[in-house]
């Protein structure tokens, strides 16, 4: 096994992308040492029956005093309230990075705290499931999926380096954006999908001439594809939210507006827009298969065998 | 095995249902001959080369002439037009059925044409995948999925039952539902998410301001999700459109009312409206899981390990 890129990790937050980059870098021999620090003494303590890190503290500031590499796996809105915390405590020469899914409020809210010797690099892997927490953590989360850091021009290009080296060593592929384009290429890959998800499921929740039981035995017609994405951890999401609504509302705005124009078409008849429409989103399925985003196994390769009785 | 339920089932249309009916019904030996006629001959002469069945014609009035079960396995749009060329050949005694998303505008069709001497049973499977035509077809498609009969009053009991044991045979559940209640629960379990899922990808593919390439790269965030049943056959979502257009009206109003208020709390920032609403959902994916409609693997199982390189 190679030499660790940094001597010691410091994870901020030990859900789902926290508690798999702890298994990640440990099973690739990415850092010599992990410290984890968690606000809930519960969930540090999971982690640490988990076996995730070899330091565990609830005060952030100490978990960083030593750290080469700190990443803050924190919902968005939480990292001005951190970085009060911890601004104090970095390491000269550190990498600080985060892992959210808004990287101009991230900015923002971090950037002003950053001491000079620090090194700021925002970044955000495109990787996920609808589980949170520690114990819905997987070394192999991250393998195949890209990760996008956005530097500002007047970043080291040796820390960037060093940042994407560990993100490779992940089993990522690295990308680096523009935070702008990042915000506005995230609120219609993966914000709008997300609300959209919330949405139909609240509105089939809701429903006061279909029963719940109903909607639950005949999810399979299509409907449970979404609650997928709608069992995703609420905080975090509502953060995103909060912190990406310019862009997120653009896309919105438009999604509202093609399903006008596609409600228009069913309820006057009009068979050749429907079909051109139904007929043009195939393509799209097929090039994010080609590109190693999706498993081309019919239905997401979900089992078929029975599996009750 | 058991005796055949059937001595003679006809197939009309061998896309995805027609193939794994087939199949199923082959293997469980609940039929003793399967006739299949297809309007397409390329699709006929595959159908062969499968070796779904024992008779293969292109001509469904030929098929029927001798079958106990006729099942139709075509767009809901081509009901009116199939019964004209079937109706005068169906055998006295024998179930005729079919296998469509929508029921009020099928028994709309299909009725009138009907012989007093056959039995008339509407039915749709809650399955499916997102791919189309005889090889997409697997016997275990049914497996631990919904039937929906809808029959009427005057339907003879003991032809009800004879069809709820071929769907039995072929690992579904039955479920009897009146045809109009059919509609309204489909809409919102099955038309509802399917429109959603072509909207938002049309509405991605139209943008100006991110490149189809971003989409694709970036699409394990949640958009992803979405393509697959974007990739469905745009001929029978067309036809689901045009036959069950109230009850798809007015869901797609629902969802729209209900998608404007989460835009709104957005555009203000109200956090405690955003936060009840991403919490609520969490529990309906719970009980489709434990209603064994969804498998409980974080992203419905997909592979995570490393695909390329």
């Amino acid at each position: 096994m190679a030499e660790p890129l940094f001597d010691r990790l410091a994870l901020i937050g030990i859900g789902l992308i926290g508690s798999s980059l702890a298994q990640v870098a440990r099973r690739e021999g990415l850092v010599g040492e992990i410290a984890i620090s968690t606000r809930s003494k519960k969930t540090l303590e999971r982690a640490r029956e988990l076996n995730l890190g070899d330091v565990y503290t609830l005060d952030p500031a100490e978990a960083v005093s030593d750290a080469d590499l700190v990443v803050l796996c924190i919902p968005v809105g939480a990292c001005d309230a951190m970085m009060q915390t911890i601004a104090g405590s970095l390491k000269p020469g550190a990498i600080l990075t985060d892992v959210g899914s808004v990287k101009m409020s991230v900015i923002d809210q971090i950037a002003p705290h950053v001491p000079d010797t620090v090194h700021f690099i925002p970044g955000h892997p495109i990787a996920g499931t609808e589980h949170s927490g520690p114990d819905a953590g997987f070394p192999d989360l991250f393998q195949n999926r890209w990760c996008i850091l956005t530097p500002d021009k007047s970043t080291s290009q040796d820390a960037i380096d060093r940042l994407a080296a560990f993100w490779r060593g992940c089993g990522s592929d690295v990308e680096l954006m523009e935070p702008g384009r990042h915000d506005l290429v995230l609120a219609i890959t993966s914000h709008l999908p997300q609300l959209i998800s919330y949405n139909i499921v609240g509105t089939a929740d809701d429903l006061e001439t279909v029963t719940k039981s109903e909607v639950i035995k005949y999810s399979a017609g299509g409907f449970r594809d979404f609650t997928r994405l709608a069992a995703s951890d609420p905080t975090m999401w509502r953060d995103v939210c909060l912190h990406n609504r310019d862009a997120i509302l653009e896309m919105l705005g438009r999604f509202s507006e093609d399903l006008s124009a596609m409600q228009r078409a069913i309820r006057w008849g009009d068979a050749g827009v429907l079909y051109d429409l139904f007929s043009r989103t195939r393509s799209i399925r097929k090039s994010i298969i080609e590109a190693g985003q999706e498993t081309p196994a019919p239905d997401f390769g979900r089992p078929h065998e029975k599996t009750r009785d």
